[in-house]
C-alpha cells in the first residue's frame, strides 16, 4: 500500500499542462494565461476627472476676504469627448466623471462644493479651495505602457477579464481546456432511465464524474458503459484515446472477472495501486497510447472521493494551474467518528461556520456502499491511519470541497 | 447613505426564485432542486457482495481440529448476473464485488482469506471463520423505498447527481437558471477590440460582469454599450426586458449627463441609493417593467465590488439558493491598510493559508480607478466605517471570493 500523497506525486509527475491556444476574451474565464500580458498604452489613456464637477485652475479657487471665487463657465465636457477649449484664468468648464481634463486646468472640484444659478449656467461659485491635482486621475496612473499586467500562469477570473479588456486584449493565449472521457465498466450497469432488472444497478458514476469533471474546469464526455467483453472494452478505449484524459470506474480491484485490467494493459501501460485510504483502496494509473488514464473503483462513494483526491488535481495540472489541491482547515467534529479503520479514513461531512470556527457534522453511516453519505457533504474529514477514532468535539483536518456561505 | 446590509436586505426582499422546470439529470448540476426526491425502490436493490470472494454458509467456515474447512465450489456469480443455484451445506460459489448473493448463502469471505488450487477450481479452503452477514450489503441498506433522498431546495452538486442517478431520476425538477442582461452605458465606451481614440476607454465592465455572472451560476448576455441618447437607451432597455435580471454599469451617479437615470425611471421604478461603502457609493435598484434592474457604478473597480456584494446574492436568490452570501473569515492583514475613508472600505487582497491562519496582503493602491487592484485578489478585507486604518499585522474580517488551494 502506498500513501495518498505518494500516489498523487507519482501521478502528477507524469502530467504536463496542455498546449496553449488563442481564444476570444470572453472564453478565457477560468483558464490559465499562457503568456505575459504587456500594456501597449498608458491607462487611463488621458488625465480625466474622478468626479462630476468643474475643471479649473487650482489657483483660482482661493477665497478673497472670505468670499467664494466666482468663475466664468465656458463649456461642458462629457465623458467620451475631447474639447479644444483651454481653461484660462478666471474660467471653468463643467466636467463629467471620466471626461478628459481640458488644457490649462490642474484640478477638478466636485459639484457638491460649488454653487450656481439653475437658470444661468454661465458662472459658478467655488465654495472650497482645492490643491493642484485634486480629483484628477493622471494618465498612466493605473497601468503604464510596457508594464506587465498579468503573468503567464495566472488564473483568469472575472476581475482579470476586466483588466484584460481594459488593456485591449480582445484575444488571449491560454492553456487549452482538457477533454476528459468518462468510461463506466461492468455488465451490471444499466443507464439511469432504464428500469431496474435483477442483479443490475444504475450508472451513477458516469453522471457523478461528468458533473465533477466539469466543476474541475474540464470538458466531460460520458462515453457510456463498457461491457465485460474484450470487444466492448477495446471499442470504448479506442474512442477514449481521442481525449486528453481517460477516467474509468470499476474493474480495478482484485477479482478474476476484471477483464478491464487485462485490456488496459494490452492497450497501454497501467499500474495498479493499493492506496492507504478508505473509501477507495484500489486505483489504476498509466497511459493508453499517449493518453493518461485514471482508473477509479466502481463503488460510487469510492469513485467520488478518489476523483476529488486524484482526478481533480490531474485536471488542474492539465489546465496549467499551480494550485492543484483543495484547501484544508481545522474543524471541530461535533459528532466524532467512531468507525475504526486501519487505513486513513476520508469521512464525508457538512462543515459550517460557528463563531469564527469550522464545525463538522458527519453525514452518517460511512460504508463505501452508502451513497447517501455523499449527500449535502461539503468536506472530507481526515481521520489518520491506524484505527483511530475521533471523540465528539475533537478536532481534525478537513479538505474543503465547497465553503459554507455566510 | 444606507448600509451595505440594509441595501442587500431591501433588494433581496423584492426577489423571488424563478419558476421550476424539468431538465435532464446531467443539466441539473449546480441548480437547486424544486421538489423532494423519493426513492421508488430499495437500494441496493438486492443483497450483494462487498468483496471478491466466495459466497457460503457462515456455519461452514468453522475449523475442525485447527484445519480449515474445505468446500465444494459449485459455480461463479459475476456482477450483473443472477444465479438460480442455491448454496447447500458444504458448498460455496465464487462471487464478484456487487454480484447478488445466491440463495442459501449468509456470508461472503474475501478471496485473500481462502486457498485454492489454480489448476482445480472445484474446491476452496476457508482460512478464517466468518460471522453471518459478513461482507454482505443488505437490500435497502443505503436507501429504503419511500425514503426522501433529497429535499426541495437542495443544491445539486456532482455527488447529488450521483445519488439521483442511483435512484433512477433521469429527469429532475429544478429552479430555472436566470438569464441576465448586461448593459454598459456611456459615450466614452468603445469595444475591447477597437483602437483607443481620444477621450475613450474600453468596455471592461461588460466583459468583467459577463464572467462574474456566469461564475455566479446564471447565463450572461452582454447587450453591448448604450450610447448617451434617449433612443439608444430605450432600445437597449427594451431588449434587456426579455431577461430575468438587468445589470447596468455607469449612469447612476449625480452628474447631469446621466440620461440613464431618466430613462430608467421613465421605463420602470428605480431607486437611487448612496451606500456607505468604498469603492462604489452610488447604486440603482428597481424594476424595468417586471424585470429587476441593478445599476452599478461605471468605474470598473466599483462595478466589480458592488457586483459581488449585491449582484451575486440577487442571482443566487433567483436560482433558489438559501445561502446567498460569500463566507467571511478572520484574516491577519500583514501589510495593513493605511488609507482612511469615512465609508466602510472593501479592500482587495490576496489571502493565503499560513500555519492554520488566513493571512491577507492587499493588492496595492486601492483607488477606485486602479483596476490593477483587482488582479489576483481572492478576498475583500473589510475596514469598518469611520476612517479607521489597519496597522500591519492587525486582524479584520474578509469576504472570501475564492479559496487558496493547499
Amino acid at each position: 500500500m502506498i500513501s495518498v500523497e505518494e500516489a498523487q506525486e507519482r501521478m502528477l509527475a507524469t502530467i504536463q499542462p496542455l498546449p496553449a491556444i488563442t481564444v476570444a476574451l470572453a472564453e478565457a474565464a477560468g483558464l490559465v494565461l499562457a503568456e505575459d500580458v504587456i500594456a501597449k498604452e498608458d491607462l487611463p489613456p488621458f488625465a480625466n476627472s474622478a468626479m462630476d464637477g468643474y475643471a479649473l485652475r487650482s489657483a483660482d479657487t482661493r477665497m478673497e476676504h472670505g468670499r467664494p471665487a466666482r468663475l466664468r463657465v465656458i463649456g461642458t465636457i462629457a465623458a467620451g469627448y475631447v474639447t479644444e477649449q483651454a481653461i484660462e484664468p478666471g474660467t471653468a468648464m463643467r466636467i463629467m466623471t471620466g471626461a478628459p481634463v481640458p488644457r490649462g486646468a490642474d484640478a477638478v472640484i466636485q459639484i457638491e462644493l460649488t454653487r450656481s444659478d439653475p437658470t444661468d449656467s454661465s458662472w459658478v461659485e467655488i465654495l472650497q479651495e482645492v490643491a493642484p491635482g485634486n480629483n484628477i486621475r493622471a494618465a498612466g496612473e493605473d497601468i503604464r505602457r510596457g508594464q506587465r499586467v498579468l503573468s503567464q500562469g495566472s488564473e483568469i477570473g472575472p476581475w482579470e477579464i476586466g483588466v484584460l479588456a481594459t488593456v485591449g486584449q480582445a484575444r488571449v493565449k491560454v492553456i487549452r481546456r482538457p477533454r476528459v472521457a468518462i468510461v463506466s465498466t461492468g455488465d451490471e450497469i444499466i443507464d439511469v432511465g432504464e428500469p431496474l432488472q435483477p442483479g443490475k444497478i444504475r450508472n451513477s458514476n458516469g453522471y457523478l464524474l461528468e458533473a465533477a469533471v466539469r466543476r474541475a474546469g474540464a470538458e466531460a464526455l460520458r462515453l457510456g458503459v463498457a461491457r465485460d467483453t474484450e470487444e466492448s472494452l477495446r471499442q470504448v478505449f479506442s474512442q477514449a484515446m481521442q481525449h486528453d484524459l481517460i477516467i474509468t470506474s470499476g474493474g480495478v480491484s482484485v477479482g478474476e472477472f476484471d477483464l478491464v485490467k487485462r485490456i488496459m494493459n494490452e492497450q497501454g501501460v497501467i499500474d495498479f495501486w493499493q492506496i492507504n485510504m478508505r473509501p477507495g483502496k484500489p486505483l489504476a494509473f498509466g497511459r493508453i497510447g499517449q493518453v493518461p488514464l485514471l482508473g477509479l473503483p466502481g463503488n460510487p462513494v469510492s469513485a467520488a472521493v478518489t476523483f476529488e483526491l486524484f482526478g481533480r488535481p490531474l485536471i488542474r495540472k492539465l489546465l496549467g494551474h499551480r494550485r492543484l489541491h483543495r484547501p484544508q482547515v481545522e474543524v471541530t467534529v461535533e459528532d466524532g467518528v467512531s468507525e475504526r479503520t486501519p487505513r486513513r479514513h476520508y469521512v464525508r461531512a457538512q462543515v459550517r461556520r460557528e463563531q469564527g470556527r469550522f464545525v463538522a457534522r458527519t453525514t452518517g453511516h460511512q460504508g463505501s456502499h452508502i451513497t447517501t453519505s455523499l449527500l449535502n457533504a461539503n468536506a472530507l474529514v481526515i481521520v489518520p491511519e491506524g484505527g483511530k477514532i475521533l471523540k465528539p468535539g475533537e478536532t481534525a483536518q478537513a479538505i474543503m470541497l465547497d465553503w459554507p456561505e455566510e
